[in-house]
């Protein structure tokens, strides 16, 4: 029942082969000579990559140019912070903050409305160096719930509370709510996250629902009732947003942030917030020789059991990345035995891993960083964008299935190599955490 | 810093070897001949076997017997359902009604209370068979939490909603009450569900946390303020409760609930409602040849940063358990690079695995069922009881760490082997899910 798309046709790359970043290659993982001649890669001590999603789901033509506006966007707000010299943590979250103050994505601003008609957001983001990890969850009038689970996160890390208390890594609902503003990150009134969008799809589900259930009733077929209209919610809802991003110290972090499924029953939590499912980073470390950052999009609920964060990361060890995410795509998630009663299978991830470079090294006192960064999906289409420090500005993308495939059924994988420069201080920094 | 506690010590058994379950021997990992003559076991085709646990904390002498006893009325409550044919799933939720049910566990009624002075549980189960899971985190006022979640597993078993939508694993706070009660699971005061005892410890760790405070702000050492009284808290307010089964059909199950840490933030979910991290239940499978169920109990944060349940799930496929569940408890609990700033690492696990047994089948439509069952903590104590459904009345056990060990960096382990028998109908059970 499940095929796997045409691999050699997805892979076209939607890079152009003489910018920066070069065609991820299957047969030889490795950089091309135009690569190393590049102009435009000055070795600097600040500095890294970022690649981001507008989510895995359904993107129009109509709406592709806005979805990808806020990936360059997106990418430009991370790209600075590194300039800046921030770490791969914050300079995630400030991608983030830009893709959820975006209407267009279902994540902060313009999040999909609950059941209720209210917002609900889901949120986290882990950082590979020290391994801490934050998240909200059902989190309402709070405009960049990321930066709730940014602030679980770092609070986390300066230990216990007062009495010997264990800070918290999770809060969800009004205590998340209030927490937040105890923090001095400020309430923003519901009613200025929802858009004009997002009130029309709200009143478009709701007619759906109440149609379906009429019909339902109707026919008397109250069994039935749950698989008879199991299309109609479509992948367009999907577009959760993430990143992940690498700095020049070889740090990886990843976060993602979703308003959930649109017509969510109030207080469910999707993959956004939940540890291993939406978003993962690790630094190397002696057992494992690549750092890794995932994170994820598409149906919370697939991603939850599926664990597909953490499983795409920890495929990632594997030498040929590309053959890895594949694998792990369609033996982790289309095919894991967590889904065998799902007849479509929604979802979609981005990936980065880094190792540093021993060859082809200028001189001793430059250290390169290998960048490999990928995407794959079910779902019909997914929004990326990507850029080094070395970039002027971003490349966007949207992935779309091979025609006549069948999303939830086949996969889409595709990616590119990039390689990071840095001066080597006088002592070196540490890349691993300690393990 | 780290030591392990002598193996050795901790291995003497708490079971009278004359007994039906027999003393776990690492060096044999085989059945005594006193389990094949024992005459209490007669083939049944219902049946099944339970652990529980009421936390890994610290059971004072004075209030073990309340402990003990509460452990021994809930595997009763398990036996009962599954000698009335009940599947693993229902069985391990009946013994956690019962487990919430006690004023004396830090679940369901008799909680921990937050810093408001409120109560808030979390609660899952999974489900080996079908590898489905539900989970509420942050819920008020519902007498049995783990009722809630396993509702939520059962309607998510009949598929998707009106109009495709996909039902939801995970509810939180005010959104998972109302849901709750719109299933028909009564409400619950939350006056109710605070015992004499739940509210004097509030008034005390309110005190204690004041005095800290005052203290702290009094040394003006604000930055120290975190590191200064990392023990008041103890390890006494971890005594979550859990449980894992197996059917006579070789299904299993697994779930866990908790009040959470005492004086914890509102909103604050801890492991007991992640997916992974406070149970995990897969049945055997092409891959996997023992199926495995464990639940655990301890520092919610330590124990969903390390993804405990689900580590120990995975190392229990390796041949020797006893040893498998050690080295997971040492190198992915106690050495977990993901705690490596925490000087001490509190928790504990229930383990079950099951596989069927070929050798000493007394004939061929009589089919054995070998579990394995193994509790381990770093915590002072961690009290489990036992009970198969041959057996007239459950065994108890207080497990402390052996003398002059340092909880949160030493463990101990114990366990046992018992086996199951059944009469084989004419079409043979399946005990795999479909991988």
């Amino acid at each position: 029942m499940i095929g796997l798309s045409s691999y050699a046709g997805v892979m076209e790359s939607p890079m152009n082969s003489a910018q920066e970043q070069q065609p991820f290659s299957p047969l030889t993982n490795s950089w091309s000579t135009q690569q190393e001649s590049n102009e435009n890669q000055k070795p600097t001590s600040v500095g890294g990559f970022v690649l981001v999603h507008a989510g895995a789901g359904y993107h129009s033509e109509s709406k592709a140019k806005e979805y990808k506006h806020v990936c360059k966007r997106a990418c430009q707000r991370a790209v600075d912070r590194l300039k800046a010299g921030a770490l791969a943590v914050e300079a995630v979250a400030a991608a983030l903050i830009e893709l959820e103050d975006s209407p267009f994505t279902n994540a902060g601003m313009g999040s999909n409305l609950n059941l209720s008609g209210e917002i609900e957001c889901d949120a986290s983001i882990m950082d590979g160096k020290s391994l801490h990890y934050g998240a909200v969850g059902s989190i309402s009038g709070i405009k960049n719930p990321v930066v709730v689970a940014n602030r679980l996160l770092s609070e986390a890390q300066k230990g216990k509370l007062s009495a010997g208390r264990i800070p918290p890594c999770f809060l969800v609902g009004r205590g998340a709510h209030d927490w937040a503003v105890s923090q001095g990150i400020p309430p923003c009134p519901s009613e200025k996250m929802a858009t004009k969008f997002s009130l029309s799809a709200y009143k478009r589900n709701k007619r759906k629902m109440e149609l379906a259930e009429k019909i339902d009733t109707g026919h008397k077929q109250t069994k039935k009732r749950r698989q008879s209209s199991e299309n109609e919610n479509g992948s367009g809802c999907l577009d959760t947003v993430g990143a992940v991003v690498v700095d020049l110290e070889g740090n990886v972090a990843a976060a993602v942030s979703s308003g959930g499924l649109a017509m969510k029953h109030p207080g469910r939590v999707g993959q956004a917030a939940h540890y291993g499912c939406g978003c993962w980073a690790e630094n190397a470390c002696n057992m494992n020789p690549y750092s890794t950052a995932v994170s994820t999009s598409g149906c919370g609920e697939h991603l939850i059991r599926t664990m597909l964060a953490r499983e795409c990361s920890a495929a990632m060890q594997s030498e040929d990345a590309h053959q890895a995410l594949l694998e792990a795509m369609q033996n982790k998630f289309i095919s894991s035995p967590f889904l065998a009663s799902e007849d479509r299978v929604l979802g979609g991830v981005i990936v980065l891993r880094c190792c540093r470079c021993v060859e082809a090294q200028p001189s001793q006192n430059i250290q390169g960083i290998l960048v490999e960064f990928l995407w794959s999906h079910t779902t019909e289409s997914m929004c990326v964008g990507y850029m080094s420090a070395q970039d002027s500005k971003a490349k966007t993308h949207i992935s779309r299935l091979p025609p006549g495939t069948i999303p939830g059924q086949s996969l889409a994988i595709e990616g590119g190599v990039c390689r990071l420069m840095s001066v080597v201080e006088s002592t070196e920094k540490s890349q691993s955490h300690p393990c």
